[in-house]
């Protein structure tokens, strides 16, 4: 097992990746207030991962009370938030009853948001079962709904008190949610570790085939760079913002496909191709430097161009995200290989034509 | 006008408290991040006073948005918490524009937990036009939503930018409102503030006659008590608590009667009432104190004996009211008049005969 910390004051906490974790009870009860959790978590990873979790827990004493949501995006919502809240509070769960997340990001996301709504904040524990839960999600503490008009608009930032990310669980992982995560652990060597990329185009095939040594390494790695720029920016007024490469273009992907029709990671990569076609239209990344990205989430088979939905469309969707700032569409692009920005200056053709190029 | 600040280092702000001060634009202008505002009101406070706001604002350059709620306890629902929102995308919103809540609690409490959640996170402005707004609800940023399953449940700790309490708004108030406000006025009397005990006991007639130097006087003094409280406590751990006198016994008149039967105020007073009986057979208060704090709230017209629902029914609702741990009932109870202090020690049957001798 290895810990992160994320430092962040008296709400820092710990992060544990490693093996077996989940019947190591003794690693949640050193964070629980009182021996009560609530654990949520979906009907596709319950029945694989909530028994061995919750006779762990029983064993040492806890008393835990549960609530399954149903599996997907699509229930990333309000009446699925709901049934966290009427399980709270049918089982009478205290303010210092600790929420405990079991599953992927939707879980995680929703089971954060749930934590920090009710009685206006309870303590809250991510026990994250997808790759890019454990290197991304369940770390820095955003947590979301989606809304009809727009992914995650509703939401708060609220840490957890510890993350365990147990890579057993990774086994029964679909291979395509796996390919989705490693869009995410990508970005962070495109972003911000020029030597963690060179070690994943050396090691990709080793981490699609889920070798424990490989997973353990890039989960670890990736895990200290998002830490890292947690604890500089955590409610994401600078530097954050960079952990946002692809995802204004993937967003408007996942919005203009409908929620679910693509995974984030799906989104997430082929945004990360259009920023990149702009970043080299900017004059800042050479033709050669797109190859690579590409050639990597090839590599990890993730889609490497962007539905035709038009640009102006993309556009329409992209003014609605988040990262609009006094009607200027602010984009991460690419200094180089390993160097993210924020720009804001971009005009809206150029961005359009670098869509276009993306989009197959 | 007077201004006093909350003392919360980086998010400390103003409240001002005057006659006047909606037509003050640069009071609201010093406050945005961008000349853009989204007022939340409803339907009873804005046909009165939203031309007034918006008038002074937009001849401020400031551009407007608006939604305007259904007015009542029974609307602070999730379903009305959702207009926000969808008011806030389909005007494109941002996250630099800043939530206005130009109301009662109601709007407040449901424009700041929006306000919170909004992209998880916008600036907020309380502009409170009910007396219990001005002295209580609308400083130190405590918002939320109600659930089927128990008031206030669904929530967020988060403080405003500004709260501008004009007085004049205090004249279209029906008289039963301004009464319920001052039980939340006598509470600070009650918990830590003797002298302005004696001064409510002198000054009352003059209130209820709405005397604009006595209400200036009021609100400032209660909203300074209320600021020092939250300055040391923002999150409820401690001190913060004893603000909730007689708010456990009146959650359970509240939501045993169905929301909107009684005014919170109004259940706040009875429920103070059964606080005090409880602490006088603790031996703490006189029977002399009971009876001073009974005259105080029956000259302000508010109600000093709970309804008849069954000792054991106020317990069951109290068990799911916020205030308990361990599966203990913690209460606010007196320990002099002025003074308070967290009790979690008090027999179950010794509350149920305080209830008892406290209905009518
Ligand atoms: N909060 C953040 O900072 C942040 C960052 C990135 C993404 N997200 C959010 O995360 C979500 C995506 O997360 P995700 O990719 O984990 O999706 P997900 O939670 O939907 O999980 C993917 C699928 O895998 C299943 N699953 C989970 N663990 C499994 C396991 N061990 N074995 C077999 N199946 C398993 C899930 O039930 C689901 O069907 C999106 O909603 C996105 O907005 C949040
Ligand atoms: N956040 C907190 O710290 C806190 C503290 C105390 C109470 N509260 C909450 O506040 C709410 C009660 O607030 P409230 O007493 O202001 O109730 P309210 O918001 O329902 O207002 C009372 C009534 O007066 C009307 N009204 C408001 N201003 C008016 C004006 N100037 N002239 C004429 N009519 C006017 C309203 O439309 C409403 O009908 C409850 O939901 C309670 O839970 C919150
Ligand atoms: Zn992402
Ligand atoms: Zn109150």
């Amino acid at each position: 097992m290895q810990t992160l910390n994320v430092a962040l004051g008296d709400r820092a906490y710990p992060i544990h990746i490693g093996r077996g974790l989940l019947g190591r009870a003794e690693l949640v009860l050193a964070r629980l207030k009182t021996p009560r959790v609530a654990i949520v978590t979906n009907d596709t990873v319950g029945p694989l991962y909530l028994g061995g979790l919750r006779a762990a827990l029983e064993q040492a004493g806890v008393n835990v009370s549960v609530v399954s949501l149903p599996d997907g995006e699509a229930y990333k919502t309000w009446e699925t938030l709901n049934r966290i809240f009427d399980m709270l509070l049918t089982e009478r769960c205290e303010r210092s009853t600790t929420l405990v997340a079991l599953g992927g990001g939707v879980v995680g996301d929703m089971g954060g948001f749930a934590a920090a709504c009710y009685q206006r904040g309870m303590p809250f524990i991510q026990i994250p079962t997808t790759l890019l839960a454990q290197v991304d999600s369940s770390v820095g503490g955003k947590t979301a709904i989606n809304h009809p008009l727009g992914k995650n608009m509703i939401g708060a930032f609220y840490q957890p008190r510890l993350v365990l990310a147990d890579i057993d669980t990774l086994a029964t992982l679909p291979d395509r949610e796996l390919a989705a995560g490693l869009a995410e652990v990508i970005k962070y060597g495109l972003i911000r570790d020029s030597d963690f990329l060179a070690w994943l185009e050396a090691s990709l095939e080793r981490l699609r085939a889920r070798d424990p040594e490989a997973l353990m390494y890039a989960i670890e790695r990736s895990c200290r760079n998002k830490a890292e720029v947690v604890a500089a920016d955590e409610t994401e007024q600078g530097e954050r913002a960079l952990l946002n490469l692809g995802h204004t273009f993937g967003h408007a992907i996942e919005t203009g496909l409908g929620y679910g029709e693509w995974l984030h990671g799906e989104a997430v990569a082929a945004g990360t191709m259009m920023a990149a076609e702009l970043s080299r239209r900017l004059g800042w990344l050479a033709a050669g430097d797109v190859d690579r990205i590409e050639a990597l989430f090839v590599r990890a088979k993730l889609p490497v161009w962007g539905p035709k939905l038009g640009a102006a469309r993309y556009l329409a969707l992209m003014a609605h995200d988040k990262k609009v700032e006094a009607g200027r569409l602010r984009l991460v692009l690419l200094h180089a290989l390993g160097r993210a920005r924020v720009h804001g200056e971009a005009a809206l053709s150029e961005i359009a034509a670098a869509i276009e190029a993306r989009c197959r």
